[in-house]
């Protein structure tokens, strides 16, 4: 059972967390190629600071180039009986290629879903991982110390083989373009009857309690309707980080209809664009059949 | 059968439709409230320029407050015998209840959706029509001059008692949305791959003849296209005529789903908003969970 | 202040509502057709009971046809002073026709969504109302009776004039539907992967704390999942109570773009097709085009 | 320019093709495997068959693992200035890959992407293409012989380079998709009144000509409801070929938009499902807050 461990990045995210896991009795050496943050000077020094046998490496860089490299380096430091951790966004297919080669030198690979953002510091943190069950016991006291008070089973999963906690999380994620999508489209709602309902803030936080649609998201509607009741300074533009993207790609291989995840997702990517080549064919078409007018191009 | 009927409303439609019904050999007379266009100076006039019996006059003003108006006066000018024939976009429930009020003076009642818009005087006009098989039989010259060459059934219907006709035309419409969004999004998709596809236009083009997706509104996607291949001097800003909405509105009430055409009407309103409540809302509820940057509002 | 008021329709959440007031210290006399449960023999006995000035009934009866007359009965019954509070799920349209009707007579009428289902007798209902600010003043105690512990503004709200309870409470059912599609949609992809993911229950039940998307209806997907892993007993039938189909005809009144809120109520129509006419009709288009097989309708 | 081409593939669609190649007054070599429709014993009689400079070989038989073996077995049996010609449905990346594979070689190499169906025969095919435009000067003559008749930019484009022919079919597919939903919602809505719109097939019939929303799918629509006016002998099954859900794969690549096409795909998604365990998941929620009535399952 690990009591010391590394823990590579340490961004906000990566901070927050070495700060939990201390809380909680785990020490933590921390690697970040920044010197002002990092405990140890080179990648190289952090697994030389772990104590042996079983050391465990979590890494906790931007997904994509940044983490396969780290995690290959690490397959060079570690051997036989080590673990490497993915707690950032990887996809799933990544994990198991990143899996089989790190295995062919005796290194685990147990890959985290971690959710809860900038309020796991004092929350904790939703933990679903995959790998194998040796690896996964291992880290029980790391999971432990990140994931929530209360009932273990109700903050963290062994979802399965590696793979199995990133798309838990892509699907995690997926479920929560959906959520924010239905409320925000009830929102608009609201504020475009405003001659009826009149306190459209004062509505939402009503549902806070009791009702059927209260959740920790509409909490935090809430919280921003109480620093700005109409949403004056917040632009209509928003990104997406991949994990949306992923689910719907996996749920065509699949053949599940997602009606309303991707209807989510694709309301993100028009809300980037600033114009749509597509409403100007279909205005363009209304101009050729029925002489409708068209509003020029500003 | 008809030879000689009355036509209130002489703007870009009710004027071309004049002239194909003139060509087609029927006698007009024309009313509209711009004295330079019309044949008459009242709808009195017009009605007792008509011979008896069974005179008709074709209403083709805008929809809702104008047609109702136009509508109730012929009610009291017309008599037992006589057919008002309603060729613009009522909702069918409206046609009616209309026709309830004209038929209790005896006042025949026929609903017709027209399609074809300004290519329908050379081309002729697509025509959906709902009412008495007398009153439409007592049309059938009319029809018949105002619709394609070719096989009647190919370009008329009664489609049912009143309201069939209008009902039709907004189903008609309902799919014409639906239409026009695919064509667009296929477009937008091709021009989001120029790198690939050096010429989009061409690419639509070569659509026209011989492939599945060949159609009216590809031909005239394709002359957009031609005059401007980037479409740059159009903006992307698609108003909606109302049938659209009362299509989805049927597809509720009658538990019918709806998801294509839904999703080209809600595309339209995206369409015109300058900024998106939801999409604030969206961006909003990020920011409060994961620190994610957004904008300001610019 | 009330302190006693009158309750009419004492089904499943009248009887619940009824005991969670009177646990709260109000006195309730309640009227239901169904002598075996009910206080009064008649609705006048009813509003005899009650004490003035000021009498307060709350109408708890399924919404339509029985709403509409147990208010028309009470406008006759009650007077000046009086009012009637409607606590089904009316469309608030009504709403805003009933109050007018009940105000020639000097009936006030206040509109109040409930939230909680069969949970709201411990939990406390969530409630938003519409009315008069002197009505609904006069019904704090009562409202306070049957909210949720906590504070109030958290599980009650005066959203706005008559009508303004009974279209947040719309726009409230509206976005659960968005809801429960969003986990619904996650839940089936979670499953389909059985191979990756070995834990469907176990993983959506670790997102209960800590995660972005943990809500009541998930706590409740955990507790469907606990009873029935595969939920092999539960049909996919989806019923709908009608004002998923307000909140997108409302939508589309105001040209608000719904997809996910459509789209989950879409969903539902066609669960409960035996077979889509939709989808044969596609299967012939392929039949006719391509010679692609279809299956005979079994 | 060629005059005798090999065409490997002699199905349905391969045989119409070479029926048409003949009739244009291009020499065709058939290869197939099954000896009693091919006009050689093996793939490398057939490219002896061949007149050179510059043999040109079409291949036309199913996507996937078929195309590959059969393309991969060409280039070690052609040469400098050969072409290789895949008229199937390939994913576009692959055609890349194949063509760099094939050009290691100096085999070039054309994607064709060719519509039309059982009609092509007699109608001509719709025809994109994507290569080298030596390599298509080459093949015009074959192009000129499969399009339809009338202008050659009606029924022929030269998209971009190797994969343009692939992609712009996939659009064209996913177009299909569209359309096809579009029409098929329209006619289950006028199913849907049949109380109103007593004559379904008489009215998708009239808009054959001079409608907005004529095309060549709505005649085929007409001729399947002309043959089953209900449609009673077709099963709600649709089955989907690859393209449609390459189309919104690609849609999510390059964050475009596509409401209506993915709505399209998911239909057919939910149609194959014998039951939608998310809807199981609904109703399984609905049970849990409200009590609401579930069906169990049947």
């Amino acid at each position: 059972m690990v009591t010391h461990m590394g823990l590579v990045g340490l961004g906000k995210m990566g901070n927050n967390m070495r700060e939990r896991l201390r809380r909680g009795g785990i020490e933590v050496t921390g690697y970040d190629p920044r010197p002002e943050v990092s405990d140890v000077a080179t990648l190289a020094d952090l697994v030389a600071a772990l104590p042996g046998p079983r050391r465990v490496v979590w890494v906790m860089v931007p997904a994509g180039e940044p983490t396969r490299s780290v995690v290959q380096e690490l397959g060079t430091l570690l051997g036989e009986g080590d673990v490497v951790v993915e707690g950032g966004n990887s996809h799933y297919p990544e994990d198991q290629a990143r899996a089989a080669e790190l295995g062919a030198h005796g290194v685990g690979y147990v890959d985290v879903g971690v959710s809860g953002g900038v309020w796991g510091l004092e929350n904790g943190y939703g933990l679903m991982c995959g790998g194998e069950p040796a690896d996964v016991e291992l880290l029980m006291p790391v999971f432990d110390a990140l994931r929530p008070e209360g009932p273990r089973e109700e903050g963290f999963v062994h979802a399965g083989g590696v793979g199995a906690g990133h798309f838990a999380k892509m699907v995690h994620n997926g479920i929560e373009y959906g959520l924010m999508q239905a409320y925000a489209e009830g929102y608009e709602l609201l504020a475009a009857k405003d001659g009826l309902v009149t306190d459209v803030h004062g509505t939402m936080k009503a549902w806070m309690r009791g009702t059927v649609v209260r959740s920790w998201l509409l909490d935090l509607m809430v919280l921003a309707l109480e620093q700005d009741p109409s949403l004056a300074a917040i632009d209509d533009w928003v990104d997406d980080s991949g994990e949306g993207r992923w689910t719907v790609d996996e749920a065509i291989d699949n053949a599940v209809p997602l009606p309303v995840i991707s209807a989510a997702l694709f309301a993100r990517f028009s809300s980037r664009q600033t114009e749509s080549p597509a409403m100007k064919a279909v205005a363009a078409l209304r101009q050729q059949f029925g002489g409708h007018a068209v509003k020029p191009a500003s």
